[in-house]
């Protein structure tokens, strides 16, 4: 991998992303044997903004690669409410720990983080922006479950517009040479600009409709549309429920067609949904542990 | 031990808790060595209800063990308030870890949990129901202290209706043949229907009453009675005064009585006796942590 | 080292410090290798205070020698709001850990619970009292930068009369025979008798003003000065101003002096003088994990 830091999809290129893939894959195998390999490191995760998920699923990686871990907890219990500057604060961390992870409410936050600090950063999310380790683990759950991610047909579902997920995955599929289908309501498309750049720098077909149709769908990746998005209450309602995943809904899909989503839902899908084999979300969510050990151990190795 | 979670006392056989106790005790003694045998395993400590003491013990158990810990942290911080269903919360959880303790003001959250889960789950307790290893570190204690816990005279005093704790180990020690003694005030008894269930069932004898008569205590097992019990302020002082345990209230007890609290206690025990020797509370919380030891590693050895 | 606990400074002999100051750089040397001197140690962090940089400079330091670390976490999530007493709070923990770290907003509390507690105790920060690892940090970068500390020209400068660490530092910088010029806004000046005792104890010269004349100093050691320390605002923003740090406020200074900050710093060091070699003070936090480990070390060792 070219780059010391993992801030956004943009900085890699394909071949990181499959060797990444790959290191996973092996993370995973030998997982349950317990390692050492950063015994002596120690990893910082700094969640300005809260995710409970997230936050756990890189202090299990860092700690099963056999790495200490400091948290730097709630912001209320810290400097920054003292009024110390977000700069001061990565750069006193970096002097503690060997690697950083960090999610912010505000875009590029991550970035300028990776500029102040020495030691490796990782974005684990930065306002609307990028949220990369996370499209890694979709990318290595689709292909751990469909054996390969081209050629699919994949159905991106809910709110395109705001969704920070959605952007980076149609990336990334687009540059596996998937079949990308976005489908949202009227008003919270996938950004005209970012769908036509992903078109022309991988030379990709992206369908975009309005309409649910599953049909053909290899792989049905849902996120939570928020009724916060619509000023008319009536129809938030009607929307959600139009886009919500449930039996009937994917009554005459594909038997093997897989349901994803970034968690944590709400209601966008049906709890029946849950015990059916299409369920594929709590396993990717578990994939987030081999996913972000191989690009903790990788960028550590590297430094 | 035949189960695969620790959710309540009840699931367990008298040969377990043994089994369990024993080798607490093996535990101990070679704790100071340090240990790696859960090396490489990483157990998560889920309080949706705030309990330091207890949370403390667990993950100092888990790590004496070698065993890593990741925390869930208060709820505030967490997808829960986005609205994340607790069935979900678990889930994810459960991929990232080997072990889950869990602490819920819900009763039933843990055995529902353990449903949910495919890993193992310690009931740290839930609501007004149960807290195993409570009980379980409060036999281990009264068979350290005393050598033995059959035909023991066990005082327990304090509110036996909402106590969470003293139903539990009633349980525990009619199930060890011990005298137990209900003491309470008026109206704050123990549930009729516990103390008709443990005399059949372990044909024990329970004696119930309002008095504080603790001149043939071997053990005096206290909790708190809490104001907002009463309507009358006057009368719950009376009572608070009345059950607290002084220098007074224990004169003319036997000299090796030992007195016993769950923690922590606000002003139900004078503070003069945490000095005499009577006083073994925090030798108590303390054995909480090979107690918690013995359980998890049985629980890590079997799946 | 004599005493089994680090509470104050003034338990420490001269010959201590020393020690502690060699070994802090040996740690320093060997930190990359990672180390498990203290496997199977749990040390406990109880920051009844938050500070995020000190607790997480302990963690990291704990952590680094291979021990365990369980955290208190904010106490509102504790017993202590249920009306449990610091101490029963402290033998609890003491119960669990090999070593407990505190910090308090009560003078004499770390002291206090190295009464209570059996294993040793370190103060990390008592209200306005000690901070006694700060100053050995501190002690400790001055000696790194400029190879000795005695016959050194350090200029303290800011709010010398409520600021917790300066105090303890003149004391340290006295016992090691640097020149030390107290510069303080009028009203903000150190504690006469403090001044007198170091002046009586160490044999020192001790150099009072409120002119921020930098010249001749080697080391330029700024707190803040805080607003709500005057009655009157303009006054509080005119001395903010006048002993605010800047290129204009440092130009003709010594070309090696080093500007050094307890962190964190909100506004009494100018942005543009963070990227001059003149400032340290990120170096100086950094610091903070050798000396903290040397500290911890001995004190385990002792035990």
């Amino acid at each position: 991998m070219k780059v010391g830091d993992f801030i956004s999809v943009r900085d890699l290129e394909k071949n990181d992303i499959d060797f990444l893939l790959d290191k996973a894959e092996a993370t995973e195998k030998k997982m349950a044997e317990g390692c050492s390999e950063l015994d002596g490191k120690v990893v910082a995760t700094l969640f300005f903004e809260p995710s409970t998920r997230t936050r756990l699923s890189f202090q299990t990686a860092a700690q099963r690669l056999g790495a200490k871990v400091i948290d730097f907890g709630s912001t209320s219990g810290t400097s920054m409410v003292k009024g110390e500057t977000f700069t001061d604060t990565i750069k006193i961390v970096d002097g503690y720990a060997d690697l950083l992870v960090i999610r912010h409410s505000v875009e590029g936050a991550a970035r300028y983080a990776a500029k102040v600090a020495e030691h490796p950063v990782i974005n684990a999310g930065d306002g609307g922006n990028q949220h990369p380790t996370q499209m890694m683990l979709d990318l290595y759950t689709i292909r751990k479950l469909k054996k390969k991610i081209d050629g699919l047909n994949v159905c991106l579902v809910g709110d395109l517009k705001y969704g920070r997920v959605m952007r980076s995955l149609m990336y990334g599929l687009a540059m596996y040479k998937a079949n990308v289908t976005l489908i949202s309501p009227k008003g919270l498309e996938m950004d005209v600009e970012a769908v036509k750049e992903v078109k022309q720098k991988f030379n990709a077909e992206i369908i975009e409709t309005n309409e649910m149709n599953l049909r053909d769908a290899d792989v049905l990746y849902v996120c939570r549309i928020q009724k916060e998005r619509f000023t008319d209450v009536y129809e938030a309602e009607r929307v959600q429920k139009e886009f919500r995943v449930t039996k009937e809904q994917i009554d005459g899909c594909k038997k093997d067609m897989v349901i994803l989503h970034p968690l944590p839902k709400i209601d966008e899908i049906d709890l029946a949904i849950d015990k059916s084999p299409h369920a594929k979300y709590f396993e990717q969510a578990k994939n987030g542990v081999p996913v972000r050990m191989a690009i903790i151990s990788e960028l550590l190795k590297k430094k």
